[in-house]
């Protein structure tokens, strides 16, 4: 198919050279030039502005950082709204308010440009290997034509409802994935403060009703003080404001989510900003002014 | 071996009918006569008093409620330490704290008789199915002589570290999994209210980095509105009280712990002590003024 | 003076009779005809724009809802940077963002226009006394300048430091009064569910350690079931909604604030959104499955 | 009146020279030495057993650390039971559990020998001045016959319900106590990160809905660093577990009391357990990699 890329960052490039692979043919943004040569040698056309990416495509996709980024690049001048035809599928995979969503939405919807939303959990390195999970909000005739765009950049769609529900999963799995981490945190905290080796905890819990996927790949990376990003705590932070948001309008009241965006804003004071999600045990540890580590490995 | 056997409660009874069919003899002492006669009947001897259970062994198994419990049945008079000769190893399987189990240990120690804390995860169909998991504290040694006993009850044996190890692991067990479960809880709410069907977000979360055992287990449960234990919220709160008091013995900070208590407290509240811990969702419920539900099933 | 005044609502009102009856010559701008005609009768001129309202003024008084009002009424289309000479000074009374006040005080510093942010406590009672607390960030020739006009207004002027320093200060008002506010709640609920009486409970507190504005003001009106604002749930739930975005930008981690939020959501999600800020009691009564109240006066 | 006396600590030794200073005729008792010769100077008798400090009172009072040892020198061997006559009245000034409390008193009526519990606040400094709160639990009658002993004591006398109700009340007077503290902390920490003198913070917010004993107290010790106890963290935390054990009991939840016992427990765990409780800003400091201080002292 044809399809217009706006957004070659860490997640953006690899998905789009995974199109490429797959045999469509993309016409890619972004907004600095580091990035567009390596899609460029992989057989893309670069387009100087949003809405010539869009000009002629069957299926747009974007994925930027944050709302304000979003509404400038589809909807602000020069955006795809400028140049994307009446029937094209414009799929926004960034990380955004689903409000913002949804108004985005009826802008282009008023040329009769049909949106999704679909953002995504998996990482660089399932960006990197087409494994991205994608969640997807809108109509499911409009998924159904982008499918086989997005089937070339993940491998789970679970299709969620109308309009920004993608989004609003999206930041469900944020508030999951974050109270997770606590729960590895806090878990690590209490054996070490209790004179137990914190890696055998991990052993003895990771295959039972504790088990879960943050214990069993983030654990054992704070044991070894490996703090390298995976997931910045910085974007981390930013999910986490987007979720309160959310919450705010809804009257949602989530005592859960509110703490541990506070203890993400201390890893942030503590200097985490562009550490890893992981680096939450900073902040419990300096609450508890201890160290958690552990000589021994974490067996299988 | 030669086994004493003391608590046939829910736990207890499948435990000791595992160690029948293993071929142990079993001696079994249990408070009230419900249980006994069906551990009778597959071959066990019934005891009057815990030291009659104790005498002879090779190996005493106890698993009974709380702290004071297991200081009578142990230390206590007509308890295991009048009758049990040195070198038998008691194995603790109780959920206690770590300070009365070094406490008894102390006792034992000075009649020469050997023990082990060794609470176990998996539930009463675990102790059913012999596949407990068992964290366990003492010494190499009376591990290993006692392992031929633990294996026929349970399947992942972990040695945590010194007398008091199992029970401070299997608390961090239960911090891990009462966080997680709120993640879950409040993912769940955040759903709701923003108008998103719940059952596609357990869908979409439960293979990324979201997931746990609570989602892909408690989570379905929560949108049936199957609130029969698994784990009981009294007993749960339990678990949680001897994690907060060894958390205020050592000073440790955890305030995601002391969050869910509280929850765990508004759960008991709202009538679900004697429900299983997924009723948590209730706490966030009632603060949310909502009910969260999905009319159709999750795919797994 | 000339008294330039954008936004008559309940505090604006009274704050602008004052101004006429301290002899202060007053011209007036409301979005909406409603409270005009009680200042036109009073000797206020009515405008039909803010910049009207700042035509010929030595003081500029605004006091509107949020950041998104005070952008309008001062920097955007007929604003009042449109009508006020270089040298006026703009006094924002409104609660807004910090950082919005300092972007506003930048703009219309490029036309020689000064600001100061003055948010005020007291309430609806306090402006219609005149009795404010006035909490000012900006010069303090600026300061020194409106005095006379401020005076009218407000007993206790604070000088908190430079432009912003006084939405800091209120925010930081905001996060006393709503922990205190859950200091009284959770300490009657503990009263009522151990069954003693919680107007015993204040008597025996106000005088002492525990003794605050919130406990002998808000305390007797929530035993009395008395809801009525006061302060409404819903702008106080804008005010921590600007605290905790302020928070979020200077990476503060303030979990108590982050809990009192939630539950103030619970409150709003209870229906207490136009209620007075007492109503936070009904969070914690929802979570307790309880009710809070005393047949018996609090003596003082 | 004849009034025994156990307990002659920071608290108690100060209370007993009041009561002689007052004219009531004193048997003390405390089990170390030290503070003996002061009390014996001033006129008291000693006793070398709680039970010869009872014999021919008409009221003892009773102030000592907590739980076990209330029931120690009240109900164990040589305690007060054995040396009271039916008809005294034994007044437990301590601040324990409240259900060990009624134990107590139940053992005590057994012997027609009648009970009080009358926790106080107001300090070292309250008790040297006689100026204490107290908050009284039991029989009316009683009350007033051991009125004039408290007179000696405390100005602020408050009956608070049946036995048990004082202890009550006194666990409120503490979360109260420590959620105020925190309000203060948090909104310290909020101006120091956005860069506004934190003491021009605390004049703007005393006079107002804000203010309280804490912001007025403790607010300005901490500005100067002063950490010096008032009332130590380690005592603090002693009532906090108190407080949350008997909310365990009754299933109340109260989620701010249970953060800022995990706050206290960082300060605690940041070296502040024989601080004053002002230091708990030190674990707000510590999550936000901050210090707060203000070159500036507080205005009135």
């Amino acid at each position: 198919m044809d399809v217009g890329f706006i957004g070659l960052g860490i997640m953006g490039k690899p998905m789009a050279l995974n199109l490429l692979k797959a045999g469509h043919r993309v016409t890619a943004y972004n907004r600095s030039a580091g990035p567009r040569s390596a899609v460029e040698q992989a057989g893309a056309r670069i387009a100087t502005r949003p809405a010539d990416a869009a000009r002629g495509a069957d299926v747009v996709i974007c994925i930027v950082t944050d709302s304000p980024d979003v509404e400038a690049v589809l909807t602000g001048p020069g955006g795809v709204i400028e140049g994307a035809a009446a029937g094209t599928v414009v799929v926004d995979m960034s990380t955004i308010s689903p409000a913002v969503t949804r108004q985005v939405g009826a802008r282009l919807a008023e040329r009769g440009i049909r949106m999704l939303d679909a953002p995504v959990s998996g990482g660089d390195s399932g960006a990197i290997a087409g494994t991205l999970s994608i969640m997807a909000g809108g109509e499911r005739d409009d998924l159904e034509r982008a499918r086989p765009v997005l089937e070339a950049m993940g491998k789970r769609i679970v299709h969620c409802g109308p309009l920004g529900s993608g989004q609003t999963v999206k930041l469900c799995n944020q508030i999951a994935v974050t109270l997770t981490n606590l729960a590895v945190c806090e878990s690590l905290v209490f054996a070490q403060k209790n004179g137990v080796d914190p890696a055998r905890m991990i052993e003895a819990l990771s295959a039972g009703a504790a088990g879960s996927w943050q214990l069993s790949n983030l654990g054992p990376k704070m044991l070894r003080r490996d703090f390298a990003p995976g997931f910045k705590v910085a974007l981390q932070r930013k999910d986490l404001r987007l979720a309160l948001e959310s919450a705010q309008q809804t009257a949602a009241a989530l005592p859960g989510l509110a703490l541990v965006s506070q203890l993400f804003a201390a890893a942030d004071a503590a200097g985490s900003s562009e550490e890893g999600t992981q680096a939450l045990l900073k902040a419990l540890e300096a609450l508890n002014a201890c160290v958690v580590a552990s000589d021994t490995p974490v067996r299988a």
